[in-house]
């Protein structure tokens, strides 16, 4: 009988094997009584399991807070719980609930964060995963194998017509970009309605794509109710766009999910409220298990931050998400991961050395709107440190041979080292 | 020009100003550029405004963890923030991000929880509210203002059978309960599937009704992608049937807002996974904030836990949640609470004296189903404890008075009990 697998980090002022068999209950029969008619084979069928766990550290501070008795220790270990497909199938919401539902808000727990999960294979059968992926989305854009897709945020998110958009994609795509997109604030405001900047910015596009034989990649945010998400889909394939962007954790799994569905755009996927889910070390969900829902759903790109990146995650959680996006699920292609915040071409060099791949999206906003030299530069500063990284060169032997990176190193390059001496 | 106001609980290692200034500019403008098109009063039109701060304490231990240097003192506030709602206009996902997107990701933040927020008037214009809601909800379950809608959930949530479920229903129904659900985690497993249980359901319910007038309402819990909720939604509507149940946390606001616009039925919001988004009390959403998101999406029913509950909630807690439901919104029909969680009918006391209403829907399970005399008695002990504690008495003078609810003191109470001594 096929089963899936959920590894957990949990910490319980209980006993473990306590705490964790609470879990596995709470999960799947739920009650204290002995009801006369439940069998012990259906009990045995239908109950999860607890198949693994792995003690960690004990400490002394709970990471959620309590009250609890002076001297109280709390136990953290790494659990694997497994529960029988046929208790909900291949339904994603009823997926996670099992594995993301009341546990949250047990008390046998003081922490507790659902890590990764496994799949049976009849899995493959029920979901597509992405329909363009990392290798689709990459060729829609025009991008072979040996290079990165750069992208550029138009800056200001918020405040600017359709009309000063354009302005900007046209720079952009004389100046080589590979992909452009909304900001996640974005979807339609008073002076920038959704309908008119499609059409003011696919004219560009269709328009440099006729010239030039590149059809860049522009990401509309079409993150909405239902109807709107629909009628802006359409409005982005009417009139030649590619791609539509979808806040996911605003819309939710199930939305998100209906918007892949119809398969004729690339989803880049924007996973702002990220932080929410999985900032606290104790609390959520980590990427490896995010990503998967978001592969069942069927997203083709997704947000995993960077090297250095402006918010709070570390460079190794960065790394490990890229990995995360390209490994094989569902025999299906791989996710492309979108590299961003705060990045420049400063860190496409420790980006290379650490990921060893080309498969991403690198996405600049104030490093290419911003470079001293203009927009032409701002692109080129970032092709300059992919090919140089590709090629081996370090980030001083690149400076010394590029002026336009030179120049973005100057400007972003002492920001980011100012960063690296702040409180964080 | 109409704003929305948000109220958060922030925490920060830098000065509170500071870091409130970059929460704003990050959710409006969010770039460190100065961009030669934008001009003053665009910026001053679009921009997020910082209205008030609130200082709270200062404590030495961050609620995100980070390196820090020794001696960094973290300083809480209460802040409000508004935002011009031409930013975004009347769409759910896209006030969400807003609200709570890249914010949670922040370095500027060790702790960042949104309280609540209040919309425009002209939000009246868009949004209907709920359906039915809590007088419409119970009216469709035939129960009068002086009375809770008591509720059982069907034990245990998974291995038992449609004819096993509606076995139970009928008991139920014999016993005068008002409402029964389907438990969260059942949704269509390999020995229930979903028509034949709403099938096996409906038919005691409609005999029922034939038979008494009363139509008990079911929860049948559609939750699923798109096209099988709206298949499912469907069934439920053709068999009679008067209420879905949702998990709203798993399937997302976009497609909770279209369960309930589809206006055929009572939407049973089932919150689990809430306990991610509000256990830690500086990281997620507060449910005065939450409470309005899944009004604007149009839930009639909302889970808020209760006195002395299974999980980690406290009594002030729920009681809270409580009255936010009951609290006008959009000149709409207020949501119906949903009292759970290890309730039986020794709460109905201190509830009825917190919350000074019989708006509400009473859930027990083990209570009813797992009363010593059976589930005729579990029904009847839970009404006689609301009639008393309608009626002014005590716990102690019902239990004197009533057997069947001496009885459940005798099983339920003893335990509650043991609940009070355990380490949380």
């Amino acid at each position: 009988m096929e089963r899936i697998y959920a590894t957990y980090l949990i910490e319980t002022p209980y006993e473990v094997e306590q705490a964790v068999a609470v879990l596995a209950g709470e999960q799947s029969r739920e009650t204290l009584l002995f009801v006369s008619k439940e069998t012990e084979e259906l009990k045995k069928y239908f109950a999860a399991r607890v198949e693994d766990i792995e003690l960690l550290e004990e400490v002394s501070m709970p990471s959620m807070p309590g009250n609890f008795v002076s001297g109280t220790t709390f136990k953290r270990a790494k659990v694997i719980v497994s529960w029988p497909v046929g208790n909900f199938g291949y339904n994603i919401p009823a997926l996670m609930t099992t594995l993301m539902g009341s546990l949250y808000e047990s008390k046998q727990f003081t922490g507790l964060k659902l890590h990764d999960f496994e799949v049976p294979n009849s899995y493959r059968e029920h979901f597509r995963g992405p329909k363009f992926g990392m290798r689709g989305t990459k060729a829609l854009a025009g991008v072979g194998p040996k290079h990165p897709m750069i992208g550029a945020a138009i800056k200001p998110s918020l405040g600017i017509t359709p009309e000063h958009t354009a302005h900007f994609v046209k720079q952009l795509a004389e100046a080589g970009i590979d992909f452009i997109k909304d900001d996640e604030l974005l979807t339609s405001s008073s002076n920038s309605p959704f309908a008119e900047r499609v059409e003011k910015v696919m004219h560009v596009i269709n328009a440099h794509a006729n010239k030039t034989g590149k059809k860049i990649m522009y990401a509309f945010n079409i993150t909405g109710d239902s109807r709107t998400m629909q009628s802006n889909y359409e409005t982005v394939v009417n009139a030649g766009g590619n791609c539509a962007m979808v806040s996911v954790n605003s819309v939710g799994w199930t939305a998100a999910k209906q918007v892949c569905n119809w398969g004729g755009l690339s989803i880049h996927a924007h996973r702002n409220g990220w932080g929410m889910f999985n900032r606290h070390p104790f609390l959520g969900i980590n990427f490896p298990a995010y990503d998967k829902i978001s592969r069942l759903a069927g997203v083709d790109q997704m947000y995993v931050n960077g090297i250095d990146n402006a918010f709070w995650e570390s460079n190794d959680s960065s790394v490990e998400s890229i990995k995360s996006c390209l490994k094989p699920f569902l025999n299906s292609e791989a996710v492309l991961p979108v590299v961003s915040s705060g990045q420049w071409g400063g860190q496409a060099f420790e980006t290379y050395k650490r990921v060893k791949s080309t498969d991403l999206l690198y996405m600049a906003g104030d490093a290419i709107l911003g470079h001293p030299s203009g927009i032409e530069a701002g692109v080129l500063s970032i092709q300059q440190a992919w090919s140089a990284a590709i090629n081996g060169m370090s980030l001083e032997e690149t400076a010394n041979d590029y002026k336009e990176f030179r120049e973005s190193v100057l400007k972003f390059g002492s920001k980011e080292l100012l960063n690296k001496e702040s409180v964080n």
